[in-house]
């Protein structure tokens, strides 16, 4: 493929693109395939000759489009949102156009030092205490991890590492085997399931502490399990407390959690994965009071900031307790010193390879600029609290906990078994896609609003699609459809009022 | 910014992607910057307005391309190339616009399908053994993972488990702890720095066991080295071999190593991550004899197979290994059984979330074609057998070892420390870039054919900026500079060969 084809497959790309966006509202959010599907109208092989790109883009439209979950439709409101703007997109065009790596600075300058700039400002703009800016005095900074996963499991890794060596140097006939054993690290039963993961996967013991009943993992808590491990002989090494916990969106107090990490000088890092993006609006900062206490903080851009993944932004206080944990250094690399203003990225990070992540933030802050990122925001908030008067407007149905950032929870008064019943049936219609949660042992469907794109008549085609299906199963069953429809509806009794 | 502006900026981002490539050659390879360049360039908070697209790609153009080190350029030859091709280009931008994720089969079927299809075509293309595919009748598949290091890291946490679940059954009285504190993983000294790390990162010592004189890490070290362990009471439990190590592309011998990993029931990696490309050429795959013995297979598309990074391909005979060290269910991710023919992604990976990776894989695919692909590989090899012949034909220089895959290592016959002085002389001059290696104890300057566009005359270009340098420091420190111009070529004293 030469550049001339690639300016014209590249630009019916865009185009496509833009159609998709301009027309996602034609498309049902759920694909109508069975497994396999694909797998069944792609050759066996790969082609041997060729190919040309209007028949890519042909066998794009007829094979892969069919089998998509439109993520980006105002009638998705599944899990949390993955991030996607116009601005983004351009942004990777150019990175992938370089084509550059940026583990070191020579690497490629502009690929980390866009990185830090884009990191400060965005820190600037959630209002994170200076000590995590790389512009800061101190060593702290900002990186672009590919995922809030990854971020936990640095932050898990950096801990175990530090605190290893800390008792070591106090006691250097201890055995690093016999402390890596003892180490605990905590977070709440609410967390996501990328937090536990990373117990497993940085073998650290992690305790799943009990939220209180707002779903909150409070200090007591906290303290209570530190003071039983240590008097077990174990080592508090590590707590991950929870900003917008995905199945309610609930806010763990840092300003209760911090203090006793501090206290007992356990690492304490902060997964505000979907969340942190509404920290760049003043009046949500209260919801981080304690970030201060923090030794690491991570959010993800491409949630609900309008990156696309992956952007997943973590700052640290001390970038040098990174490259002691993750410094392993050969001779093609060895090109330029570390130290932490101009970090050698690769040093703070899992794998070696990175890619010019920073370009799509850039362009997003520079597209949007910061008073319409709030705004967007903002905007997200008012149509979930729109959709959940439209819940309570209907005696049916009962929201709680009190709706979150964009997330609205609700379910029917009538029980958890037709909850879940609605739910299954308006995904098999595939209009709408929501998914499961649950609250105080009770099934709860969550209602989060995605797209950016969505606007008020899409959250009242979402709540009519609701309405309509409770209107079915929450009749009783009619073996003998009446004879004369207009008296169908006095007939029915709201199974769902009386199994209460 | 509007679906029409989109279409604008887009466009424009894909003619200055193609105007960049077809210019390449006029960039310097090495940026002329300073460290902290672009922080001075740019201002120190986000923009509060939102921008025009036309001031951002002024932007782009006046701050971050004077920092770029240009990777796709045909004059850069270090490390190893990172993929990059206007077919991978187009099948991100494809990604982006659908925003989608692909942590289970209905978060996005096309995204797990075309996945599972397009890494059954490449698995066919390597001539992979059929258990490893996921179209074969066993519980064999592939998945995309994020790079080298991340598959690296993968196989030894599922080794860990599978060792601790073996252990326990045979006998549940053993402690956890106890058994992954014994746990040891192997590999050669000659292992990419990311495979020492992913020791570090899952917490399991690994011994970097020597290479023979060729940089093969051999099966009688290797069972020595398992004899000793378990005569200390070790567990041998992961071994990493290396098909192309980063240093010289040296090839272990699996059909060695294979066999005595199968004996002793250890975990066999290969991490072919460069080098697997190649294997599309039967040719070449007498340098993978053995694969059949191996648990996990790794290379990346997105260094010589024209995938932009970041596209990982790995494939395991055992997908339930993944699942079972993996597995974190939560309830809003309760959506499918989980089985192998058609994965949940999730659990064969380290992060939850997954963006649609296959589609710039299958477009490259589409695009290219599996004959064109072989010839690119096959013109990049002849390429470096070029250049080694130029520098065979100057009696100053020698190759060695013999130039493997695109990897040509040279070295001034006169010494270590006038081949630094060359390579640092160059670098400082931007034309050309090389990085170090060393083999067999002495300083070598490894050269890479890295851009996929190129030519002939670029090596000549390359060679000849890299005979000019040594013209220049092979001849004796001139005090005064010669009064007849004419004469300075009769007097030089070949430095070089004297000082041997």
């Amino acid at each position: 493929m030469d550049s001339q084809q690639f300016r014209e497959f590249g630009k019916a790309a865009i185009d496509l693109v833009a159609d998709y966006i301009d027309n996602i509202r034609e498309w049902e959010v759920l694909p109508s395939v069975e497994p396999g599907y694909l797998l069944d109208m792609q050759p066996e092989n790969a082609p041997e000759e060729p190919g040309d790109w209007k028949d890519i883009i042909k066998d794009f439209n007829q094979t892969v489009m069919p089998g998509v979950t439109h993520w980006q439709s105002p009638r998705f409101h599944a899990f949390y949102p993955t991030g996607s703007s116009y601005a983004s997109i351009v942004g990777n065009i150019l990175a992938d156009g370089l084509g550059v790596m940026g583990f070191s600075w020579l690497s490629s300058p502009a690929c980390t030092e866009l990185e830090v700039v884009t990191m400060n400002w965005l820190g600037k703009l959630l209002g994170l205490p200076e000590e995590f800016l790389n512009c800061s005095p101190g060593r702290g900074g900002g990186i672009i991890q590919g995922s809030a996963s990854e971020a936990t499991l640095v932050g898990l890794l950096v801990a175990k590492e530090k605190t290893v060596r800390k008792l070591m140097k106090n006691n250097p006939s201890l055995d690093e085997g016999g402390i890596k054993a003892k180490l605990i690290a905590y977070t709440s039963d609410q967390c996501n399931s990328s937090v536990e993961k990373s117990g497993l996967l940085g073998s650290m013991k992690m305790r799943l502490l009990k939220a209180d009943a707002d779903g909150r993992l409070r200090g007591e808590t906290l303290k209570k399990a530190f003071d039983e491990d240590l008097a077990q002989g174990l080592i508090p090494c590590y707590v991950i407390a929870n900003l917008g916990t995905t199945g309610t969106c609930a806010f763990d107090p840092l300003y209760e959690l911090g203090p006793i990490c501090n206290e007992y000088d356990v690492w304490l890092h902060v997964d505000a994965a979907y969340a942190g993006a509404a920290f760049i609006c003043p009046e949500y900062r209260h919801l981080m009071r304690g970030v201060e206490f923090a030794d690491s903080f991570d959010f993800n851009p491409h949630k609900w900031l309008l990156v696309n993944f992956d952007c997943s932004a973590m700052w640290v206080k001390d970038g040098l307790d990174l490259i002691k944990a993750f410094d392993v250094q050969r001779i093609y690399l060895d090109d330029i010193k570390t130290d932490t203003k101009i970090p050698d990225y690769r040093h703070w990070q899992i794998p070696l390879g990175r890619r010019f992540r920073a370009l799509k933030l850039w362009t997003v802050m520079k597209i949007y600029g910061a008073e319409r990122l709030r705004t967007h925001i903002r905007e997200q908030i008012d149509l979930a609290q729109y959709f959940a008067k439209l819940v309570r407007s209907d005696a049916r149905f009962v929201v709680e906990p009190e709706p979150s950032m964009g997330l609205v929870c609700f379910r029917l008064k009538s029980g958890d078994k037709i909850t879940k019943t609605l739910l299954e049936n308006l995904t098999n219609k595939k209009k709408v896609f929501m998914v499961a949660g649950s609250y105080r042992g009770r099934y709860i469907i969550r209602f989060v609003v995605c797209s950016r794109v969505t606007k008020k008549e899409d959250i009242e085609f979402s709540w009519n699609n609701i309405k309509e299906e409770a209107d079915l199963i929450c009749t009783p069953e009619v073996h003998e459809k009446p004879k004369i429809p207009a008296l169908q509806h006095i007939e029915t009794i709201n199974i769902c009022e009386k199994s209460k």
